[in-house]
Parts: C-alpha cells; sequence; structure tokens
C-alpha cells in the first residue's frame, strides 16, 4: 500500500470510478451549474522545492532523509486546506528533514542537536493533523520527527488490562498486536487507520464511542515523554491523588513540551453482546432533549449519535423532520437488551419512533456504519479535486447553551457559505454526548472556485469559529488547536493559564524548538525566536 | 453545635460513654495489660500562645481575628498525629491571623498583602486535612485563609444538571442547596461533613463510591481561581480537547496555585433503586480475583468495597477466612436488580457465598455503614486519648501488583507497629476499584505509649511508604500529599514534571507565598525563602 503525499490515507483506497459517479450525480442534483471537472494532484517531481537549510550531524544520517517525497508528505496535515493546496501545488513550509528515529536515545539526540543549533522540531505521528498541527509555518528550519518507526506493543499485563505501547503505533497495527490476547483499546477515532497512540494522547483525540471510556485521556494509565530537558515517565496507576496529574500537562500539548514514545493504555475485553437500534423524530428539539435524556440515565450507550435531518438525509438516506438518533449497545460480559430497551422507552417517551436491529444486523451495521465513517475522507477528497468545498468542524457545550449555539453555528455557517460560495449545505451530528452537554459535529458542503477554495473556506470558518467561542462552545472537542485554531484557544483560555503554560514549557524546552506556534507563539519566552 | 479544637468534628458529636465503654471492652479483651486511662484536652486559654507577628492592614481588619482558638483550631488538621499533639498541649507552628474574606475581592486582598509582605498564606477549607496540608510549618509568619464563608450555591442549571459553587461550602451545606432542586453532588468522601468543595477540588478527593463518577475531578465542568498573578476562570464545558486541560493543573494543586473560590460541579439526580449484598469468602484471593473481575465487568457498582478478614471483623463483626465483598448498585432511572445478579454470579464463580438484602434494608444497610463510616474519625479520637495508636493509609495500585504490594505493606506495618508498640492489628479494605486496580485502604491499631505516640506512629507511615512506593503504589490515591507524604511524592514524580510544576507557580505566585512546603519546597525558585 502506497501513502498518498498529497490527500487521505493510500492512493489504493481511493474512490472508485462509481462511488465518484455517484458522488458527483447526487452533488449535480442539487448544484446544476456547479464545474465538476476533476483536478489532478501534481507530480512531486514537477514542484521546486528549496533546498534544505541544515546540515545533519553524521551520528543521525543514517535515520535522514531529504527527499522530496517525504518532505512534500511531512508538509502538512489532512484538512480540506492541506489537501486543496496539494493539489494545486502550493508548496508551502516545508520541513527541511525528515528524521525517523528507532529508539528513544533517538529522539533524545534529535532533541539535543535541534536544541543546540536552535532548530525547530515538530513530532509527527501519523500526519492526519486537520487543525495545522504538524506544518512547519514558522521561520527558520524545520526537522520533522516522524515517530512511525516505533511501532511496537512492548509488554501487555492481562491480570489489569494494559499494554506498555509505543507511541508511533498506527491504530490497525496496535489493534493487530493486541488481538491475540483478546484485548482491545478500543479508541477508533475517524482517522484510526492513519493516526497514532502517540498523536491521539498529544491531541487529546475522541474514539468512536459515544459515552464513557471513549477519549485518550481516561484511557491512558501513565506516559513517557522525552523531553529536550530529560526525560519524564509516569508510574502506572490506576488513579491517585498525588498532586496535579504529571499526564494530564502532556495530554493534549500537541508536541510543545515533548515527545510521547511510551504510553501504558487501559485495554477492555472485546465485545460480546450487541444492540442497536435507530431512532426517528418528527421535531429535532425533542430528539435533542431524548438524547440528552439517555446522556443522563446512568445507561451508557457505545453509541448515541444524533443526526440533524440534513446530516440524516445525506449520511443516512433518511428523510425525517426531527432526524435520526442511531443508538448501540455493546458489552463483553453481559446481555444489553434491557439497556436498549430503557433507551427505546426514554426515545418513544419523547415521541421518537424506533426501529430495532438483530444482534447480527447490529454488527453488521455497524460495521457498515464505520466503514462509511472511514470512507469519508476518501470522498472529501474526491470532491475536493472537483472544486467543492467539504470540510468539518466540531465543538462541545452544556446542553443548556445547545440550542443557541447550533442556531448561531448553524447560521454562521449557513450564511458565511452562501456569501462566498453562492449555496450550501449544513448539517450536523453529536459525535459523543456527556451528561452535561453534546460535542456537535458539522459539515459544510458548498460549491466552490478553483483556485479560491482555501480562501473560501477559510471565510466559513473563521465565522463559525467566532459563533462557538461567542456561544459558550470550545474551539475544539477532539480536533486539537494546532495553528489554525490559535486565535480563538487564546481567547478561550485563561490567561493565567496560559502564563502558566509557557513557563512549564521554558523549563521542559528552554531552546523552545519544540512544535513552534502550536498553543504558544514561536516568539513567546521559551519559544524559539524570542 | 461546637467545632472541636483539638480533635474530629463537633463537640456535641463526641462518642457516647456507651460507645467508649464497648470500645474500650473490645480493645482490651485484645490488650489486657494496655493503660486505657484517657487523657483530657487542655483549656485552649492555658496554653502559651506566640503573638501574632504582623500586623493586619486596616481594609483587611474586618474579616481577620488573632483570637487564640481561631489560631489553635486552623494550626493543623485531622490526622491522628494531629490530634495527638492537640492533646499533649504541643503547641506547634500556629498562624499569626485568621482571615475570613467574603468575596473573591477579599481574597484578592489578601493575596496581594501577602504577596507584597512576602508573607505565606494557607488556603483552609473545612481543615480536615490528614496530610499536614493546612499546619504552617515553615519559617515566617503565617496568615490561614479561611473560606467558610464562600459558602452559597449561586446556580443551578437544571438542563445540564450542573451547579456554580462556591469553594468553601461545607458537604451537608451543599446537598442541602441542591435537594431543592432534586439533583445531588453524590461526592460523600469520609470527611463530608467536615471539609469543602474547594478542599475536595484542591486535593482531588475521592468519593464514597467505589466505580465511575466519585472522584472530583471527573465532576468538575469549570473552575474560578483567584491567584496572586490574577483570576482564572474555565468555561464550562462538558469535554473539550483545546490543549492540556487548564482545570487539571489546578486540581491537586493543594493550595500552591491559587486559591479556589468557585467550580462548576455535574450533578446527579438522587437514586431511586437500590440493591445491596454482601459476599464472604474463603480464599483472600478469590475474593480479591472476584472483585478485580466485577470491576471490569462494566457493570459499575456504587459499592465494592472488599473488607479483609481483619476489617470484616473489626468493622462488621463478621468472621471470615476470606473477607467480606460489600457490593451495592444504585440508579436514577432504572432498576438495578440484573447488574447486581450478575455481579453476584461473578462472586458465585470465584467462590463467594451472598446474602441480599431488600430494597429497603439496602437503603438501610447502606445508612447504617454511611453512619458508622462518619463515626469512625470520632471514635479514633476516643481511643487516641486512651494511648492507643489508631490512623489510616492508602494507595493505590495494578491489580497485578496488588498482591506484592499488598504483602510488602501489611508486613512491614505489622512489622513496624509490633516493633514500636508490641502488638498490632493491620486491616485492609477496598475503598475504589478501577478496570486496573483497587485502591487499598489501611487501617493500623496498636497499643501506644501516652507521650511517645506521634513518634510510634511516625516510624509506622514511614515503613508502610516507603513498601507502598518500592511496591509501585502511589503515596496517596485520595489523602493528597500536603507535608507529610513529601518525601515519597518526591520521589514518585518525574523530575521534568516538578520543574514544570515550579516554573507555573513561579508565575502564578511570585513571590511564592502560597502554602510553601506543600507540593513544592518553601526554599525552590518561585517560593517563600528562596
Amino acid at each position: 500500500m502506497t501513502r498518498s503525499w498529497w490527500g487521505w490515507g493510500e492512493v489504493e483506497q481511493e474512490v472508485t470510478a462509481a462511488e465518484v459517479g455517484t458522488l458527483v450525480a447526487r452533488a449535480s442534483a442539487l448544484l446544476p451549474d456547479h464545474d465538476f471537472t476533476p483536478h489532478d494532484p501534481p507530480e512531486p517531481a514537477s514542484l521546486d522545492l528549496p533546498a534544505p537549510r541544515i546540515d545533519v550531524p553524521p551520528r543521525l544520517q543514517a535515520i535522514a532523509s531529504t527527499e522530496a517525497t517525504d518532505r512534500l508528505s511531512h508538509a502538512r496535515g489532512k484538512a480540506f486546506r492541506d489537501v486543496v493546496r496539494n493539489l494545486q501545488g502550493d508548496v508551502g513550509p516545508l520541513p527541511d528533514v525528515v528524521v525517523r528515529p528507532r529508539d528513544d536515545d533517538e529522539v533524545a539526540a534529535v532533541l539535543e542537536w535541534c536544541s543546540g543549533e536552535e532548530v525547530a522540531v515538530v513530532p509527527y505521528g501519523g500526519g492526519s493533523s486537520v487543525v495545522g498541527g504538524v506544518e512547519p509555518r514558522f521561520d527558520g528550519p524545520a526537522v520533522t520527527l516522524d515517530l512511525g518507526r516505533l511501532d511496537r506493543v512492548l509488554e501487555v499485563d492481562a491480570t489489569s488490562r494494559a499494554a506498555r505501547v509505543q507511541g508511533g503505533v498506527l491504530g490497525p497495527h496496535l489493534e493487530d498486536q493486541l488481538r491475540p490476547h483478546g484485548l482491545t483499546l478500543r479508541h477508533f477515532p475517524q482517522s484510526f487507520e492513519f493516526s497514532t497512540l502517540g498523536g491521539w494522547l498529544a491531541t487529546r483525540a475522541g474514539g468512536h464511542f459515544a459515552t464513557l471510556h471513549t477519549r485518550i485521556d481516561d484511557l491512558t494509565e501513565s506516559m513517557r515523554v522525552v523531553t529536550p530537558a530529560g526525560v519524564t515517565e509516569t508510574r502506572r496507576l490506576p488513579g491517585s491523588g498525588a498532586g496535579p496529574s504529571p499526564d494530564r500537562l502532556f495530554l493534549g500539548s500537541e508536541g510543545t513540551l515533548g515527545v510521547i514514545t511510551e504510553a501504558w493504555v487501559r485495554l477492555q475485553q472485546r465485545p460480546r453482546w450487541r444492540r442497536t437500534a435507530s431512532v426517528t423524530f418528527a421535531s429535532y428539539e425533542r430528539a435533542v432533549d431524548a438524547t440528552r435524556a439517555i446522556a443522563q440515565s446512568g445507561l451508557h450507550p457505545s453509541n448515541c449519535r444524533l443526526l440533524d435531518p440534513a446530516e440524516a438525509f445525506l449520511n443516512a438516506g433518511a428523510s425525517t423532520s426531527g432526524g435520526v438518533l442511531v443508538l448501540g449497545f455493546e458489552s463483553a460480559d453481559h446481555p444489553v437488551d434491557d439497556a436498549l430497551d430503557r433507551a427505546l422507552a426514554i426515545t418513544a417517551e419523547h415521541g421518537g419512533e424506533a426501529t430495532t436491529h438483530q444482534q447480527g444486523d447490529a454488527a453488521g451495521a455497524a460495521a457498515s456504519w464505520r466503514s462509511s465513517f472511514i470512507r469519508m475522507p476518501y470522498q472529501r477528497d474526491a470532491m475536493a479535486r472537483r472544486s467543492m468545498v467539504v470540510e468539518t468542524f466540531e465543538t462541545a457545550c452544556t446542553w443548556d447553551r445547545f440550542p443557541s449555539l447550533h442556531a448561531a453555528v448553524t447560521a454562521a455557517a449557513q450564511e458565511a457559505a452562501e456569501r462566498v460560495c453562492g449555496a450550501a449545505v449544513v448539517t450536523c451530528r453529536f459525535t459523543h454526548v456527556y451528561p452535561d452537554g453534546p460535542a456537535p459535529y458539522y459539515g459544510v458542503y458548498a460549491p466552490g472556485r478553483w483556485g479560491s477554495l482555501v480562501e473560501q473556506w477559510d471565510e466559513v470558518k473563521a465565522s463559525v469559529s467566532r459563533a462557538i467561542v461567542d456561544h459558550g462552545g470550545t474551539i475544539t472537542h477532539h480536533h486539537a488547536v494546532g495553528r489554525d485554531h490559535r486565535p480563538w484557544y487564546d481567547e478561550q483560555r485563561p490567561d493565567a493559564f496560559a502564563a502558566a503554560l509557557a513557563a512549564a514549557k521554558s523549563v521542559l524546552d528552554p531552546a523552545g524548538v519544540l512544535n513552534p506556534g502550536v498553543l504558544l507563539d514561536a516568539g513567546r519566552r521559551g519559544t524559539l525566536g524570542a
């Protein structure tokens, strides 16, 4: 399999002609005037890349690459704006060198070299960032530290159901190594195939499941982090009250405080019982109330995905006036029929009409949803090549604020996309639900103009980000901050915490070489260029 | 009601003569040679207190006290060693002044005054610390900041089930204010009656319940913290991936980074369904395995308290060779019979013999356990007055390490207590169980010598702390670090994190006045005396 240098995933997994035909037919029915001519990605060899500005010291040459394709494929993540810039042959900031360390000592050696030379280092897992997290968008040379060779499960503790795992392992390879033990991390972000454990930890990733143990934060027992100031390793503990949690400082640090090379993670048995159901509603408001009641019931569904009418129509082909709630329960220990029945009783109280699936169907439906979920980024790329603006953004807020946030965000997206693109469809689904609030995830589909797609999307994104932050949401629930979310993150983050974080960075990364511009300005105290 | 200045709780709640009679009769059967003569606490007026070393500025005089009883009652927490020193009339470090701010501005004014004068400030909630967290054990004058006047629920969001609450509210008063809304925080640490929300947050308190939403960390939606460098307030969010969690830096900061004056906390409906059972085992090893299987089942019992044979005998009057597992399930939404049945099937697979209770009994049994749980500290004080060493300590570890940790800790406690006291009973119960490990809680009961009790306990404590840290435990699961746990905390905490924490403190508390000696040395950079 060949990783695409310009778009999502693997070249061999690209959308088929038939898939494209369906997508284009569906879109052109809505947008008869749009120009769906496909634009091909440029040949990497045809692009004019600047020469590397730094020399790799001899001891690191064996793990360093300055090949054009390596530099290009590590230059940015996989956001819509990244893919479009690649398709346009728009070579932006590039790493000068890509290094692929084989162990912690080599990670430390890279950090030592870069700290000494004041060269920026961008830690890189699967490269699936959609927020500019791996793009060397700063002055001066850059080394991208690709952790892909640190890809092993080193130890499994079946008694405590935990494993010691290297940070650079991709999702499928991790699960392959756990399967013989009958265990699973059960953490399935949409990027699962092309993102790494270290990346999940560094960005506080959210898994596929709707409630309970789904965020990587809660699946973390301990971490090993190589910083320019030394290695920090916490002890494996199921819980502790010994001061502020050291792990929680590194969770979400997005490569700015150190490089996560290992973690002990909490595992689960593979589920044996599964039940799913779909519930349609005539009123979105009542559908939201039903979803909230389930989130507050203590039933802990594995899936509790409320699709609004537009999302239900686009992604499930369902025509409803109030949306569809997709419910699922799973357990490795006991049947989940009663839990599903109780959840459906709650939806019935709110006017929902349920269709349940049998256990076999349930596994099938779950697999089919998961596979379509995993196909989405490939489809986005196919449409981007055809001048469509296709992108998502996400947030979380408390239930009391959801109606006003949702109205404001939807209006902002619709208004901005219509202004810059002429037309737009805006969809919403909940990816996660908590007792105190949902994590809504929005999709925007609009006809763009080739050559202006990035600017068109950026205008929409600025507008929705403003609405999110003004209406009590977080600028990101699980996509991370990176460089793209900085203005709104800075607004959301208390100043005193920003100062504390910068101070912590100044001792862990005294030369300020780690991922400058992410979370903190490159120019601040303790960061490059200060 | 009158708070005891020397011991636990309220004077009017002291053990009765009948209670003492039973306790002494039981203990003297085991220890016929022990001298059970009770020692009375001294009169505060008889104690020779040093004069306050600082003058309160005029604008703060209305909220300041230098009364002897105020200074004495705020001088230390409620550990065994604190109570014994009080009983002995051993006046140690005292606050020079106790201030009781009425709002955030007054908190800020106190911090400004103390930062300007380089006077240490000890934030004080309910004063129930058992780790020296509120004792001004450092050079120079001290101001104790008693937050008891900040005791109101300011706002309730019934939709999201959350409330904005002031940090100084005691447990019962908090629940009284939530009850009319049909909601509860459902956080019941043993200190519940005499500890505050702000104290729980600052120390990462563990609640009464065994699994799931029981630690205050997970019940926290946002926090407001007054620091010498300004006020920091996070936004209310059910979840967020925007950088490292600001709240998680302040959770567990034990008054060293700021004063927690408000928080939005996650609430629950009051439970309607309850079932409980007791399961006896012939083998402790099998009892532990059964408990682990339940912790890993996804059944989420509210109570899953494994008492070892000694604990079961002392605190439940049950004679078993393998101990007793006390199981409870609660829900506000649905019956819990099936969950209990499944849990009992698991215990049966491990050789457990169950006795179930009816719903009415269950409420009764739960209430009776809770009331005896809440009486324990009063009983400890009664026995301390009679020269008994009676104290507890706690930890958490992964399941794979529990057998060796437990053997080592029990042996260390037994050996040390026998060496210094001649005889000892050591008991263990699990207060919390996680899928990856238990939180064992130990009790030590030994005959002491009046005048040497503190030294005797300190020797036992040093020995068990060594065993805990050497065998993969945490020096504290929910009692916090304070000053008493520092040597072992320092060993457990990665150096790089210690440096990051000190750096964060240096910007939030530039004069280093906040609770010197807790978590960080008073003499380090950014702390008083540097």
